[in-house]
């Protein structure tokens, strides 16, 4: 942030406000206080079967890798329209919302996923804009080792724990980075 | 906004960008595309034996009204630290987390509050800057005409059901306004 949205001054400043604790951009001449917040990345895990739906990515980050259709929010939606809006415009897929299935936060980006457990409705589904390929796939022909996000590979990996016993649990954690690689944690230890 | 705070520039457009499907604000002399995202707002139900610590609201919106302790969460942080430091904030009190206990959309506000379940550990509680007065209260005590949010309502609501039976399910929906009233829904129906 160089200039202030509000009056264009060039002179803004990252520092803690009065009454607060964090730094913030400031602007001196007019007071507005910028904020900025965590984002929240709605999506699917669409079921069909034994069959899970992914989409292989188009875009950057991650281009050519597959991932479960998921985005960012937008104001004035809730959670699971977010979450059905992506799954169509990634895959022009229709589901059926079953239950919010996970919950996980990654801190070192400032992103809370939400994925929900979906009944994929037909096989009429096909790329959009953002998706190379859409495809359905057992537990044994997933690109395990080709899947785009460690929230993705961490949610399919419940999803196929849970199918066995048929008992889908709602989870919420954390993913963290050791050493550069992601790790799950229930709760991450406090920083 | 009437700036761009990358170039300064005060000729901001509020239109939709190639490829896109909702206008945002964009800076035609240096393609900056600006996303305003929904916020979340964390937060605890801090239960002591069969009594629920509120906070009496110090500043507005709703001041002089009774609230759950709950806060915008920031960059960099868990959900369940969002909702622990906002519990410490406006109360000074010790909790430990249960559960996630209630995710409501306000898509009106563009908002997602999570409030967890928490035990309160101990007595030593007091009000932080943002609050007039911390103190427990009983089902029948409780100042059901005078909380601050329908959202801090319906998860007191919830919990004095739940207790009934001892058995506290997680709960998501949507809060949305009828003819000016705040009504809860499991789903809004499609806008």
């Amino acid at each position: 942030m160089k200039f202030c949205s509000q009056c264009g001054s060039a002179r803004i400043e990252h520092v803690v406000p009065m009454g607060d604790s964090r730094p913030r951009h400031v602007c001196p001449e007019c007071a507005t206080i910028y904020y900025q917040n965590p984002k929240i990345v709605a999506g699917c895990l669409p079921v069909y079967g034994d069959r899970v739906l992914l989409c292989r990515r188009a875009i950057e980050p991650r281009h050519g890798f597959w991932t479960l259709p998921a985005g960012f929010m937008e104001n004035e939606e809730t959670t699971v329209e977010a979450a059905m809006r992506e799954t169509r415009e990634e895959a022009n897929a229709n589901v059926e919302i079953e239950q919010l299935y996970t919950l996980i936060n990654l801190p070192h980006v400032s992103q809370v996923y939400m994925m929900y457990r979906a009944k994929l409705l037909d096989l009429d589904f096909h790329p959009g804009a953002e998706s190379l390929e859409v495809a359905l796939f057992t537990e044994d022909t997933l690109p395990w080792n080709a899947l785009a996000f460690p929230t993705v590979a961490q949610t399919l990996r419940f999803y196929f724990e849970d199918r066995q016993r048929q008992d889908f649990l709602f989870r919420a954690g954390d993913i963290v980075r050791v050493d550069g690689q992601p790790i799950y944690l229930e709760r991450r230890p406090s920083p």
